[in-house]
This record gives structure tokens, sequence and C-alpha cells, in this order.
């Protein structure tokens, strides 16, 4: 549904870059759940430009939560947060109104709306309305955590440099998830995140951008969620991830590592030790689309900002010449650290409306 | 929605592996388009099992439509397509009823359904369902082939053997579209077909199971479908994709690899020869979320069979015993070249509803 | 979305008159739930043409569950119910093709479909269909009597002559409800049963037919159903009993009533007393379109059968002459007897649909 | 989908009575529609409390569009309109926050929402939050209008006062609802309006409130919407009529008339006349749920205002005690004059949502 997505929760996005305000309403939490204010300001703090490798439009992002929020708590009614555009400088795009920036949905956008989209910093294209879904995802979070559901991600490749990846093992992994959340740029390994910094202050110095990979990770997901057919876990949580601008590749588990695996190797084992377990993970905490308890374990790919300052071929809408594009303006050479808290966002939504829906059916028979 | 799904068009999908009959409701189609039942009789062809590398359950799978077409035509009501289930041999299975088999959706079902799933055969987890979709996705091709629309998938990988890629030029691409959909085990390299076969064949014989890797294409898109935020073209075929029972790992275009590009390879350079073209096709004719009227190229893991004979450490969900467990009956070593087109069935449904998405803001202003 | 309706469960209604078969999927049910096939039996034979006020075509309408449903329980998976058609007499029909009956949906199809609808019987327009929606709603029922939820309707109005309407006070309404659940043709007075066969026969005898006013009444509802903005109680109730044929007007306790009363009229005095309660019940159970747990009381307005033997005045659709129509066949000069169970049938899904939304989001915070 | 409506557009609607904002997100428009911004006011206007028989609270109610609206044009994406909230009282209402207003939704809010919801001036219940909807119906309607489709609507009865109905011509029809449109209180006959105005003032004076019954009209829809068999033109106009606060009975056409016809009266005959029309229109326009070009006509039934002066009998909720309850504050003795605007607005929005999914479909065969 366009802008709206969820079954017992939803989500609706709206806003643009340069316009007044963007915003979300978050429509069918609980009643009476008391949001840490505290929290949404740190969970978008990890999603803002800072330091060389991000865009210098610097926007306070002042999370205002305007209904649904009562003394505290949530009432239960839609619950709609709006922050404020400040910082925009349009004129930078007015110019180059025509001018296809490739990478970008200038094209598509033209041919969908017939040339009335808003133009000026990417429109309601921009990654800019992520931050809406971090304040919106940062409720979910909470909800979560407060029944033990944990979700963490860290930078696994950027470029050509590799982080090491998660823990196998459960209390490593959760202790992991946890330094994660808590880090500017979330890498395991320090050193991989010092490298990465300076390849992507390399490619910025370039006029260049560099994209990576993403692994999370959601411990403490009850068995039994997982609507199938349709709505397996990895369905929902790929639809969402897949929604988030330039995100190009989701897996689940050994992902496309199982193309060269036989099956007596990609099977997990199970045993049982004060509740069930597999003794490998391969399958990511899902078996037909639905939960097993073990933790879901996610990659998704982020492609480099198309936002570049190097000189580009390209098209100019109107008088479907063939022209040189350069891009100015303010723009991030790098954006996966900044993703991630995104990422992060879309599961805790993903994993919450699915386990709404299976309690919508317990305590009936 | 659970075992529906679709805006537009829906599908409703239903039956287990054991039960009489398993079927699927294709709603919202157009009225008066002439179905090509030889079509349909064809694409099923594709998904049935034959030869050493394939179960030996051979089903009839005669599609029978019970609603929704009336003289050779769609009547625009809910079309119902039904297979009966004839070739069943359910005691196989009750053997192992609680003997979780690893890699399957047994231990999951017995938490989502309280151990009231039917366990025969996999029940409604079983691969069998995707018959229905493969029936209702021949319709939906049938459609978007007159309007230019085509689809084809082949196996770029089985295992460690890999196959050669689509080309990147648009005739032979289509050359390649139409020449996969005329065999039965799909490879564009004919002796990398006859190695593929070979690995299964081995795999077979250790009692084991082997995946792979689908690459997909789609050609003559029209430019502006896809609902961004968060209907977008990805967002939607992931959805439908990650529906496939051993579906594990979905890309776009250069999907994982964009990870070690940088934006200045990454981005599509656009000119204009007669239409609107980009030099590169990385993103896979998505800019956005929105079809840009270049190639959709997807990539597809699906993961080995869990069905294996080799003996395999388990739990007996009754007693929470470890026991070591031998599966018996007739299974799939593999199942990719049955995937095929399963994947080609779900990306038809997809774009049909994406395209009438579109279609229905058309003429308004 | 056309023929699937529903959040948590869902129903998926296809088939035509006179096709092989008409069918439902009831998806989202809980697993485990013990079906009573004699019930269903029970509540089909309420439907059933019988008598001199009924159409001649009678069906066996045995009812086939052919999945989600395995060892008398539900599986949690997608439930299905087929119904054969068997005594259909398609040749009535051919002759008057493009003869339009008023009344009936036979222009509005032509419209809809192009001329492709199966225009036998009525085809997807055909009462026939609600067999299945009897079937669907009978086990909805069975799962909302167990939890002490109960409904039952009756023939308020036929024609001119009136049943008294339900009993005011609770321990009345219920027995009323069980007692309009044993009878063939429910009213509360049986002297105005009478008078309404009587009525209904002179009609027929005339070639004519006549519609009438069900009362319904759900008690046992918990308190707090409903989701408003939008899916208020009555906005989810009205919608499935809309969707009935020949249903024209639908309203909730005083209904129509209201426009004549004044506030202090028209509000309910609440009054504590071993719960909470209401003195009066003129806003039939729903304030803010959430129950408050008193009875919910519903008048549906079924209009009179369009299928009449006299002569009418009409229009060829392909001559686009004016023409003088007289049907033929077999028809129902009231069906107000038969849609009563079908009235009871939607507002067991609709109110078990809402409940489900509610338990959704309980036991989160 | 609680605060959720639609399928090709959809409306979510968010806010409390008390809070800073109310809003409302229109998702799905087309692109490149011109909205008239006066003609937004004039619709608000409409709505606007006025003159002895309204609530003393005056709000400016100013429409901001701070998405999906660029150059004075739709842009395609989510448009969303705030109204801020200004002349707010709450402090009337902390005295009484568990004195459960009679006819209110304070005791079902208590229920669902566990004593979180905002109480203060109905919270989310409140009527206010209808001038979104108004805001948001109003550029429906104007594309619509564009497309040769009109709306009106006039209090057909107040209390025991009866206006006289549309007339059953169709120019006429047309005169009256333009002339409807420029009414601030809408009767066609003019005395009828003045014996109106002197009931509710006297209501008022006596502490009590007054309801009523709408006529709507709905011209130049084309034939073929509506989605039989669950979203029937009568269903989705029904459902969104009755999330209207206030509206307790909704019939089409004839209505609850229908019950004392025989057949022979109740069918329209059709006839050709440069085009097919019908002789009468009791079905209202639609048959088999789907439009046959006729107007729609529409009765709403909107029930006394809840909120009178006159002391009454409820409950503490807290305490459980039976309590005298006198309401303070600003309130309306009468509000289906304002509600009329309102009711031509979720009209508009349900004619465009089901002549968009009629367009989903057209030009695939």
């Amino acid at each position: 549904m366009k802008n709206n997505f969820g079954t017992n929760i939803s989500m609706t996005l709206f806003g643009e870059s340069h316009g007044p305000a963007i915003g979300i309403v978050l429509d069918g939490l609980p009643a009476g759940f008391k949001i840490d204010e505290t929290r949404i300001a740190s969970d978008m703090e990890k999603r803002k430009a800072k330091g060389k490798i991000s865009t210098q439009r610097h926007e306070a992002d002042g999370v205002q939560i305007i209904s649904g929020y009562f003394n505290g708590y949530t009432t239960g009614t839609a619950l709609t947060i709006l922050i404020q555009n400040q910082n925009t400088k349009s004129k930078d795009y007015a110019s180059i109104q025509y001018r296809l920036r490739p990478g970008h949905a200038d094209y598509t956008a033209f041919e969908k709306y017939n040339g009335f989209q808003d133009y000026r910093g990417g429109g309601h294209f921009s990654g800019r309305l992520t931050a809406c879904i971090v304040a919106a995802g940062s409720i979910c979070r909470q909800i979560l955590e407060q029944q033990g559901i944990f979700i963490g991600s860290h930078i696994e490749q950027l470029y050509t440099e590799k982080d090491e990846s998660f823990a196998k093992d459960y209390e490593s992994l959760v202790e992991q998830i946890h330094a994660m959340n808590q880090k500017e740029f979330a890498t395991i390994n320090e050193e991989a995140g010092i490298k990465m910094n300076a390849i992507a202050e390399e490619a910025a110095s370039q006029g260049d951008s560099v994209g990576g990979i993403l692994e999370s990770a959601i411990v403490g997901v009850p068995t039994g969620i997982g609507e199938p057919f349709f709505d397996s876990c990895e369905s929902i949580l790929s639809h969402l991830l897949f929604s988030i601008p330039a995100v190009k590749g989701v897996s689940f588990g050994e992902g496309f590592g199982f193309a060269s695996m036989l099956g007596s190797q990609a099977n997990d084992s199970l045993y049982y030790d004060n509740g069930m377990k597999t003794k490998t993970n391969n399958n990511a905490g899902i078996n037909g689309g639905i939960s097993n308890g073990m933790p879901i374990v996610i990659h998704t790919c982020i492609k480099p900002t198309p936002s570049i300052f190097k000189e580009q071929d390209s098209v100019d809408y109107k008088t479907k010449e063939n022209v040189k594009l350069q891009i100015q303006g303010r723009h991030d050479p790098c954006i996966i650290h900044r993703a991630r808290v995104v990422v992060d966002s879309v599961l805790a939504f993903g994993i919450l409306d699915l386990w709404m829906s299976k309690k919508a059916s317990e305590g009936l028979v």
C-alpha cells in the first residue's frame, strides 16, 4: 500500500527532503507503553550526519510526537511523529532539475509523476525520510526490548574492507549486539572500523562514494512468528529492508552461501537442552518462514551513494540531449554507518507486527 | 495477509501436501482475457518431478479452473484453480510425526500450530503448493506477454558449478529468455547443465542434496511501476520470492557485489537513443524502487533440499529426547530446476500487480 | 479487496451459480479448534430452499472441507470449503443473455466485465454464493459460542407484516436468540410468521416477490472491540452486511429512529451492577465504534427478490432495443428467511476478526 | 486497518481534540492535479461551528499541506494535511476524567485503552478529527468534479421536521446538488430550514440536543465501479459513513422502505435513450454492488449529539459508584448541518478509490 505498511501495527510515511516537515504515523501500538524519549534521541543520533564521510547538511532532527501520546504513555491511537526540515538549500537543485542524476530516482520519478515530483534534494526519495523510520522504529524496539528481544547491526563490509562476523555462540552475540548499539560507527573489530573510515574518506576526496554490507541479528524472538505462505518472516523483513533507499540485496543466515553447500551441511541439527536448539544456525532462526527461537541473522547490501562529485554522463529530460553532469551541493560519500540504525528500525517494526499477528489467534481455543 | 497477497490482483493459496487437493484463487484479473490452457500445462510441466534428480512422487497436476472462467475467457471475477492430490503415501510420515526433520518447518509448525498441523509430507509447507502458483503465474505471464513483457530464469549456479550469466545486450538477453523458457533444465551453457545434473545425481547417490542460484530477467517492463516508499519493485518482488520455500537470498542487479564497487562504477550513466537508456544496468532496471524500462535482473538463492537420506541428529518433539533420524520416502535431491518456473511465476504476478497499481491513477488529471 | 475481506482472519469467496463448484477460503483461524460438522450442516439447512416460497432449485449443498482441517481440528492454515453445483439448468438463461433483468446485476456486469461474465443464473452475483459464507460463518460462530458469544436473527418485518422486536432484558433476549436458531422461519411471534408465509405465497402466486427487515442481536461480546477511526464495529459489520446481495439498509440500535429523538432520550445512562451496564441500549452496545459489552442489535433491510415472473420493461443490451421481458426458470419469491443465517454468518466473522485485532495488542505492555 | 482506509488511494487519520494538531495523510493521488486551496477553505467553512446551534469553540482550522504538494500541484507522493488545535480548554475535562459521559466513547475507551487514552475533549473520538476528512475529501471532490462527478447532501430531517427529498429528475437533482453546496444550512425547502434551526435552538435552550437524517446524492458516476463480492459500492461507502462519529444508520435508495414494496414495485425498469437508463431509481444507481450510471442516493442517520447539559445518571469508572453527571464546557446541540460536508467528503473518497480500482484493470486485454 505505497506509503503504508503493516497488519496489526502500521507505518504511514510522508514528506519530502525540502518540504516543511517529514513524518510518520505509527498506528496500532498497544496503549500504556511508556516511551523513553531519550532513547529515541539516541537512536536518531546514530543516523545523524557527522564527520568527513557524511553530508554537511546537519539537521537538528528534533522529534515531535503530535498524537497518540499523552502524559508520557502511548494512548493506543495513531501516534504521529513530525520532524521539521530546517537546513535546506533548495537552490542547489533548481539548475539541475532536468539533468538526471545516474543511480538516483530522477528519471523514474519523471516517468511516474509526470514532472510534478518535488525534485529538490531527492524529494520523497531522499534518505532523509528514513529519519522518521528511526523514530518510529525506536518505539518498536523499546517495546521489544521490554520483552527481551534485542536487535543490532554492524558494518560487516565497506568497499573491500571486512569486519569479523557476529559470534556464533549466543552469549557473545548478545554482548556484541549491545556493544554495537553503543557505537557510532559500528564494527566489531575496531581496527576494521578505522580502515573503513579511511577508505570512505579517500573515496570522498576523489569525489566518489562507497557502500557495503550490514550484518544484523535479532535475539529473543519467540517461536512461532511468521505467517506463511506469503507473510513468512523473510518476506516481511525483506519487504521492509528493500524499501530503504540503496538496499539491493537481502539474505538470511548463510544466504547466497547456501548455493555451494550440501543439504547435510545446510541443515541445522536439533538438540534439546533446556529448550529446543540447533547446533548450527545456517537457517538464521527461520524454518518454513516461521521463527524457531534461534537468532535471526540477516545480511543487507547497501549500494554506494549515487551522489558523487565526479563528472558523469547523463541526459537532460526536457531536451533529451546527452549532457555532462557535475553534481553540486552537500552529499554523503558513505551512508552505511547511518543506514545501520534504519535497518535495525524496520526489523523492529517487522518483528513486532508479526508477533502481534501471532497474538491475535491465541487464547481462542 | 498470510495466504493472501496482492493489491489490485491477489492470490489466495490453500491446501496441504496430502489433503484431497491444493488450489489458488486469483482475484482481480481483467475480464475477457483468453487463457491458453496448453500454455498453463507447459508451464506446469517445467515444475514437474522428472528423472533421477527429482522425487519419485509423480503427480498428474491436472489444472482445473472452477471459477472466473467462462467459454475460454476470464470473467473478471475470482478465478480458482484446483489441483488434485493423487499420489500420496501418507503412511511414510506417521512414524516420524514427532521426529523433527532438520531444515524443515517441523519444529516451527509445532510451535505455531500446537501440534494440529497436517504433518504429512510437509503439509502446508510442502513445495507442492507451488504448483498452484505456477498455474496462476502462467495466466499472469500470458497477460504480460501479450503486452510485450517477458520473463525467464536460468540456473546460474548449482552447488559449485556455474553457468554463464545473462547477456548484457538487450537482443541477446531476449533471445536467452525465450531459449530458457523452452528448456527443461535451464542453463545457457549446455555443458554447465550437464555437469550440474551429474553433481545432483552424485549428491543423490550419497543420500545428500544440493541447491543453487537462479538468475531471472524481466524485459519490456514499462517505466514508472513500483510504489515507494514501502511497495518498491524490490520490496514486492522480494516479498513474493521469499515466500517460496527454500529461498534464502534475493538481490537485484549487482546485488551484494555493489559492496565492493565505487559510486562511479555503480551508477548507470544515462543516454538517449530512441528512448532513455543506461549504459550499464547495475541497478537492474530499478531506481528509487521504480522501473526505468531497462531489464530487471534478479538473483535468488535456493538452499539445498532439506530432505536428505543421511542419518541426522534431531529431537523427538513429544519426549524431548535427542534422536537419530533417518528420513524415508520419496524426495528431491535437487529442486532448483523445478523452482525456476515458480520464481518466474511470482515475478509475473508481482509485475502485473504493480502495473495495475500504476494504471489505477492514470487518466485522472 | 474484492473477493477477500478481513484482517486477522479473512474470507476469500469464489464461484458462479452454474460453474462446477463454489467455495471459500477461511484463513487465519486458530489451530486446534474442533469443528462440529453437524452444526455446519444444520446452519446450511437454514439457508436451503424449501416449500412454496423458495426456488425449486434444490441443492444438496454438501460442504467439503479440502484444506486446513485435519483429524477433526483446524490446522491453523487456510481452511477451504467447496460446495458442488449440481442442479443447474443453464439453458434457461441462454435465451435471455442480453435481456437485462431489472433489479439484477445484469446491466452492471455487462459494463464492468465487458460481456465476459458468466451470465447463467446470475453467475458470481447469485445468492448461491452465500452458501459458502454460511459454512465459513458457522465455524466462526462455533468459536465464538465456545467463548460465550451468541448471535441470532429474526424476521422483524416481511412486506407489511411485523413480528415483535427482540426483548430489551438480557435473559429474555438470550432465550430468544437460542429459540430463533432452532427455527426454520424465524419469527418471535408464531402468528406473525404464519401471516408472513401467507403474504409470501400470495405474492408468489401473482408472480411477484417480497422483502423485509431482519433484526439481529449479538450477546456476550467483550468490551473494547472495534478499531476506530475507520474500522469501527459499525463500519466492519455494515461492510460485510452490504456485501450480501439484496441488502439495501443497515442500522444499529435505534438506527434511523435516532433522528426524532432528543439527546436526553438517545443517551444510554450508565450504572454499575456487577459490571458496567446501560439502562437503555439505544446505541446497540457500541460507543465510538467500540463495543461496551451490551448486546449489539442490528437491523438489515432485504429488498424484494428481483426475479419476478411478471412481465417487465427492459432493454436488450446488444441491440439497445426496448423489450418486454418475461423471466422463466426457478426463483425465490422471498429470500429473507434464507438470508437470515447469512446475516448471522457475516456478523460472526466480523466480530471474530475484530476480537482478534484486539488480542493482537494485548500482553505487550 | 484502524486509522487507515483505502485501496488505491488511502487516508491515514491522526490526532486528538486537545493535542497540538490533527492531520491526515492522503496517499495514492495522481500526480499533477492542481489543488484549489480556496475550495478547500470553503469546504472547511461548511463544517465550522457557527451561530447558536453550534459549539462556542471556534477554531481557525487553517489547512496546512506539508507534503505531496509542490508548486500548486499534487506530486503523486503522500499528501499530508495538518490542522493546528488552538482554542482548547483542557481543564474543563480533568474534573470529569472518570465520570463516563453517556452516549460517548468514554467507557469504551477506558476498556480498550486501559485508561491511557487522551480523555480531553473526546480525544481521538472527537468530531474535530472530521475536519481533516473534509480537507482530504475536498481534494477528492475536486478531482471528481473535473471528471463530471458531483456530490451534495441536504438535511432531510432534523428531529421531527422534514425537508422535501431530492428531485427524481436528473436536471433538477443536479441543480439541487449545486444549490446545497452553496448553503451553510443545507435544506431544499428554505422554510423547513428555518424551522429546523428553531427546533435546534429550542433543544439547546433546554440543555438538550437533536439529530437527523442527511440525504446525499452523487451524479455522473461512471458505470462499472464497485468490486463485489466484498467491496460493493454499498460496502465501501457504508464502511466510510459508519466511521463518522454519531452515524447509526445508512441506506441506499429506497433503503428500509424496500421492506414494504413488492418486487414489481422495487425493480427499476430499464429503457434506452441515448444511454441506458432506469425509469425509477429505487436501487440508487447500484445493482449487484456495481454502479449503473444513475444517481447514487444515500440516507445517513446522525444521532443527537451526546454532549447535553441536562443532568444525567452515570458511573465513576474508578470508584464504580453511580453518580450524577453535569457536563460543562462548550458543545454542539446539533451537528447535522456540520456533518453534511463530512458525509460528502467520505463519499468523494470512496467513489474515487473505487473508480481507481476499476481503472487498474483497464487496457490489459
